[in-house]
């Protein structure tokens, strides 16, 4: 339906592409930072995802026919449209690694390129990271509310946004979901798919009993019923047992039931009592309808005996946030740092090419502290709050871990493409890094970023250039 | 990226499919309503949008070889993959019109095919039309507020999830909205484009001045300048005078400035007074910024001479729902009509093919009533609630209008495409015709909707069947 092309973008990248093309500065080379300033659903942390994508889209970037012909048409300098034929992504980019945690502020990845180049591959990176990294958060925070065993399934396709729904999938098993019901997405990515049956299946068949056996047919190895069309407790499990025993009488088994409505704790509780008493005690329970990470943390508090969830709506439009803040600003052109200003401090930019250092403690845990440096320093003394002078922090001697890597040179990635579960892993890892005060639902710990006291320096230098008179 | 092949579905699709397929049912006929249980926004309405891509895609819709190899390996029968391979929707649709005025509770799309065709193709339908829905509501709330003069622009595309950004800008513009900044959605759906510039080409320049001159000469014609990089009030707007009457100089003229941040209402008062000062009347004010329906209103309640919104992520998002509940429920199979059941009343379905009467006031508007018929039923003489038999309403005498049209029949379209321009002017018109009480954002007037005599009897008559055994 929609292969990326060059027009993929926002139309004021071609207007200012225009400007510096037509000036003669389209090629002098820039700097953009990517990063966020709130950390998704009110919780202390992001899990960054869409590198991949992202990375595989760039290097094969360019303008096709149509979008020539489409852009001759609009009001654009047709000398401008021609060079764009030529078109490639040809800059340096800097990232986290896929599926680290990351935090408000500090960078995340790095574009150098002509200010052409990195002003018409801006709306794409913010398209793919911005929505990725907000889902994968919120699968993240399901996985710590269900805990490592429970197993957890996309639903989310029917209410994602559009074709946005692909990547969500994607997104949902970085954040450590285990499977998705979107198949398409399946094959691409490699993710495990995994599904059950509707109402409707239910309701084509005479009555409720004929639909369990006929689907026990079809799927005799890997059966999950649905158990709520018409009476969950006197009918659905009920029913669902008598398939289960005819199941077991043939050498298979029930593998489980679904519940889609109704009070979930009460009803698992009571299914998982009647299948145990008919002895399908590994009969499992799968649950679902407007489950989020509060819900899940509810049902096992209240010690529901629920195995599977399966997540929708919450997931896929990252509620109640629906975007991460996301943006892509200038740190330098032509070698020289620039900064943008800002009435809140808070929201002036940083300047320069970066590192990001994370403090790890002893035990190879996060202390508590990403700081922001210079890229040619080796490691940071002491960092500074990014908008109030009177605090900073002493680092030296603290193990640091540079989180910038490369990861594209010339446009070329430098690396082969990462296994999504790999990624996956390693974000598990790594979330399991970061203490539980961050991670918590209710006011989370707040995670310390700051700067190096030379980027410090340099930073304050410009603003008061800036307030000093209109040129630095 | 993503090209829509037979694999954009759950995994339980084709779980029911194969089911069917292995039973020796797959050919029986079934027919799907789609309809949603809530309004967007705690709204009054919903503009329906997405029919047209739905049915594009429909058309055409097939297994490819990736998917029949992607299945294989799954655990599904083999007979049954091999027979996805010359799988195609040969069903019937009925729809309301894109663009119309919906509401709760009423069959808004209807499809008639064999069991499996129906199934395979239900995700593909709730991804498409729930996502498009959503947005082209959201859009329609801001038009209202914004009244019909003031130019609404969509710059979602950055905040938008992922590739579902594609179909946000043309569900925008079915809402109400005049242009995108999305350059692909342009191209593709013949919406117009639009944009600025962005604080980096302010930065990536000497001064502000530099920067708006180097535009200027870029964009004689349709230059609009961000004035909030540094200092809007002092160094902005100045600058900008200074280069619009430059322009004027040259016979051109400075076509509007942007802000980005800020008060929006006092900026754009005082940019007012200091444009009109230097005789640049004809300069209009775009104001971004986190702007939603209620920011749009409120700044008009201050009288903010703003003349174009740029809106991102509360549009794309659909904020604050994140989602339209749009469900596909079977209401006949075989040609026998059935349901599904729940605890509360009005989560029944309803079954039986259907047509929607809107009721009509004396002067052509909405009288504030949609009756669901039988579909064979010519008019309905009273409408019935749907969970409370004690409330029903007389329309004999009324007129009323079909809202389920024939749009599809054995797979292939009915009509040629509508022009998304005639769409938009369509839902413009219909949104005129929703009396205020209903489009108020604050407690707005519900909508009324029930059931024809004949289809209520339908409706009690199986609630009975089930409840007195599992047989209907």
């Amino acid at each position: 339906m929609i292969d990326i092309t060059g027009t993929y973008t926002d139309q004021y990248q071609l207007a200012m592409a225009q400007a510096y093309f037509l000036s003669g500065r389209g090629q002098v080379s820039a700097r953009f930072d990517y990063f966020f300033r709130k950390s998704p659903c009110g919780g202390g942390y992001a899990i960054f995802a869409g590198l991949e994508d992202l990375l595989v889209l760039l290097e094969t970037l360019h303008f096709d026919e149509s979008d020539l012909a489409f852009l001759r048409a609009q009001q654009l300098h047709p000398d401008f449209v021609e060079s764009l034929r030529g078109f490639r992504f040809r800059g340096r980019v800097h990232a986290c690694r896929e599926g680290d945690v990351v935090f408000p502020d500090c960078p995340v990845v790095t574009v150098e390129a002509s200010l052409i180049e990195a002003q018409l591959v801006e709306t794409l990176l913010l398209n793919i990271l911005n929505y990725q990294t907000l889902v994968a958060t919120k699968a993240s925070r399901m996985r710590l509310a269900a805990g490592a065993e429970a197993v957890l399934v996309d639903f989310g396709l029917r209410r994602a946004p559009g074709l946005g729904g692909y990547a969500a999938s994607r997104a949902a098993f970085v954040g450590g979901f285990d499977a998705t019901s979107n198949v398409r997405a399946g094959r691409d990515y490699a993710i495990p798919v995994s599904g059950t049956m509707a109402h409707a299946f239910i309701q084509a068949h005479d009555c409720e009993l004929d639909a369990f056996r006929a689907f026990a047919v079809a799927h005799p190895d890997h059966c999950v019923l649905l158990v709520d069309t018409y009476d969950t407790l006197n009918s659905g499990v009920p029913n669902a047992i008598r398939v289960g025993l005819e199941l077991q009488a043939r050498g298979q088994r029930l593998l489980g039931i679904r519940l889609d409505s109704g009070d979930l704790a009460y009803l698992a509780k009571q299914a998982r009592s009647m299948l145990d008493a008919a002895g399908l005690h590994e009969t499992k329970i799968a649950a679902s309808n407007q489950i989020d990470e509060h819900v899940i943390k509810s049902l096992r508090e209240q010690g529901a005996p629920i195995d599977l969830f399966g997540v929708g709506t919450s997931l896929v439009t990252g509620q109640p946030d629906g975007a991460l803040d996301g943006v892509y600003k200038l740190a330098e052109v032509d070698g020289r740092p620039c900064l943008k200003l800002s009435e809140s401090t808070d929201k002036i930019t940083i300047p320069c090419a970066k590192q990001v250092f994370r403090i790890l403690d002893e035990a190879g845990g996060f202390w508590g502290a990403d700081a922001i440096a210079i890229a040619d320093e080796p490691t940071v003394q002491r960092m500074h709050h990014p908008s109030d002078p009177n605090q900073s922090l002493a680092l030296a001697g603290r193990a640091q871990e540079p989180l910038l890597h490369p990861v594209m040179s010339q446009g070329q990635r430098l690396r082969q493409p990462t296994d999504l579960a790999d990624i996956r892993r390693y974000s598990q890892q790594r979330l399991g890094q970061l203490p539980p005060e961050y991670k918590r639902f209710e006011y989370p710990h707040r995670y310390k970023v700051g700067l190096s006291t030379r980027l410090d320096a340099e930073r304050n230098q410009l603003i008061a250039a800036h307030r000093r008179g209109q040129t630095p």
